[in-house]
């Protein structure tokens, strides 16, 4: 595959004018820039400039709001929701989190409900950036319907990614972020894309039956990880970021969608601790650390998000390799 | 297998008589007694009359305390603790049930922190009263050390379960409670106990190989659902269940554990959420029945909790059914 090589900062400027050019005003731009600039220095390169053509096609269906102005409603003294505006994650995000680490600081557990808002980028840059404020955080979101519940053939759920971050006293946090799917629906498409099959138990054809065939399981159904638990996982998202915090469930969103290739309308729900305030004071971090050090005397073992950290440590010197033929889309964007 | 029919009541009171003779007192011995009456009411026999043996061993040994009284502590707005006095968790949840509920309603979202207990029962009871009170809720704890992370080979992790429920207007609640390992270590022990073999991808032997042998697994460790996923799921439980509420994790709870053979000491973490106070009022309920509904509209699809829900309606008329050589040991214990 022939790549471009760009600099993170070619990366940023790339999205910015993107987004700009096709309707976004620069608060939303950047919010939406960073997160795409974060991937791709992570080399988490599925949700990096790969994504912003869907960004752009939901800017001109109109589905989405360029110009969205979040705003932020204290529901309870641990709920507090930010209305999106119908305008992309990240900028509602980035709005709702100063009151959420408020209120996290002053309960000791505070949730923060995303809603009507375009997803289209990862967790974990949410999680992260409440654990590097010295927060423990889970973030959920549902998607478009992918998934088929355990012991089912239809897509259902959405691929339902959670993230979590644990803060760490020197160094950035320990963070995941998997979906509820065997593999994540990027994954899949970047397997389709580059002509590689995916393993078993990743998804089912239109048939109900099992295949390794990226563009058969995207006309099909992608399967949970590890069978009923993984769909338990997927269940338990739906309804967080779903009717606990009056958005759509993942179907619903579907049903809703204009398909115009970009995100479709829904909710994510955030939730974060103040390790401090459950009785281990300044002791909790520490004790973190005891458990990540057992973990890492095994061979073999890495602790979640040591390859995103590692290829962070890379990127600013040897930049974004990005498919040429993406960038090729990405530039006519610009025409 | 030979089996002893045994009504539920019957459960109830041997299990009241078995723990009263070594020890409890009327209230930590009911708690404890109506778990397990629970789980041979719903045919969930790994943590039904199986676990006597076990909360006598711990008895026996002066690890637990029969007589414990567990104290409450406000420690935020949304952060109660419940320090267990060495006892059993099921006193321990009873008595933190209602503040972590008022907590709940005042807040949107609370936390109930559970530690110097002895944990040995499933953790569906528990969630499922929050949500017979119209919360949703969720719980993780961690236990002995037998799961290796994912890439390891040695144990690390405990089997570390999960539950969360959903409350429904008409009915109860949609329930899972699943280990963060392949299988339930009872379900392991079970198949050893009954000769059967275990299905590939649950264990590794001593050496760190595969292995469906129940007995080289035990001896070795048991592996996480869905891999690395299951794997971050195991740590995200660490964490809360342990670091974050100044508890043991798994791994100091096994090293400071007399290996009686009863359950270790530790905490347990439970979350809730009131679904109508983060902005969908008395629609969140009706909202998740219509995602149930188009999950039932799949041939070979569940709800959560079902199979137990089905147990529930015969078990009062069969009764449960106990292996003959467990029922002679219990009888022992009366000796």
């Amino acid at each position: 595959m022939e790549t471009v090589t760009l600099t993170l900062d070619e990366v940023l400027d790339l999205a910015m004018n993107v987004l700009t050019r096709h309707g976004c005003d620069k608060r939303n731009a950047d919010a939406v820039a960073r997160t795409i600039w974060a991937a791709e220095r992570d080399e988490a390169h599925s949700h990096g400039l790969f994504r912003l053509p869907g960004y752009v096609a939901s800017l001109k269906s109109g589905k989405a709001n360029g110009r969205a102005d979040p705003t932020v409603t204290h529901l309870a003294p641990g709920a507090i929701r930010v209305h999106g505006d119908m305008g992309f994650a990240p900028l509602a995000l980035a709005v709702g989190r100063p009151p959420l680490a408020e209120a996290t600081r002053q309960n000791g557990v505070a949730v923060l409900a995303v809603t009507r808002t375009h997803h289209f980028a990862a967790l974990w840059p949410e999680t992260a950036a409440l654990a590097e404020m010295g927060l423990a955080a889970m973030a959920v979101t549902s998607a478009s319907t992918f998934v088929a519940p355990a012991g089912g053939t239809k897509p259902l759920f959405g691929t339902n990614p959670m993230s979590f971050a644990w803060p760490r006293p020197d160094g950035p946090p320990v963070v995941f972020d998997q979906a509820s799917s065997a593999m994540a629906r990027g994954e899949i498409q970047l397997a389709g894309r580059d002509g590689h099959a995916v393993p078993e138990g990743v998804g089912i054809n239109a048939d109900g039956n099992p295949t390794t065939d990226p563009a058969e399981i995207l006309k099909g159904a992608q399967l949970p990880f590890g069978g009923y638990k993984g769909s338990g996982i997927a269940l338990m998202i739906e309804l967080l970021a779903g009717p606990l915090i009056n958005e759509v469930c993942s179907f619903e969103a579907t049903e809703q969608d204009n398909k115009d290739g970009g995100p479709a309308t829904g909710g994510e729900f955030v939730l974060a601790f103040d390790p401090t305030l459950f009785g281990a004071g300044e002791g909790a971090l520490p004790h973190g650390e005891a458990l990540f050090e057992r973990m890492l005397a095994q061979d073999g073992v890495r602790l979640p998000g040591d390859r995103r950290y590692a290829a962070r440590e890379r990127t600013p010197e040897i930049g974004a390799q990005i498919p040429q033929s993406l960038h090729k889309t990405i530039l006519a964007l610009l025409d």
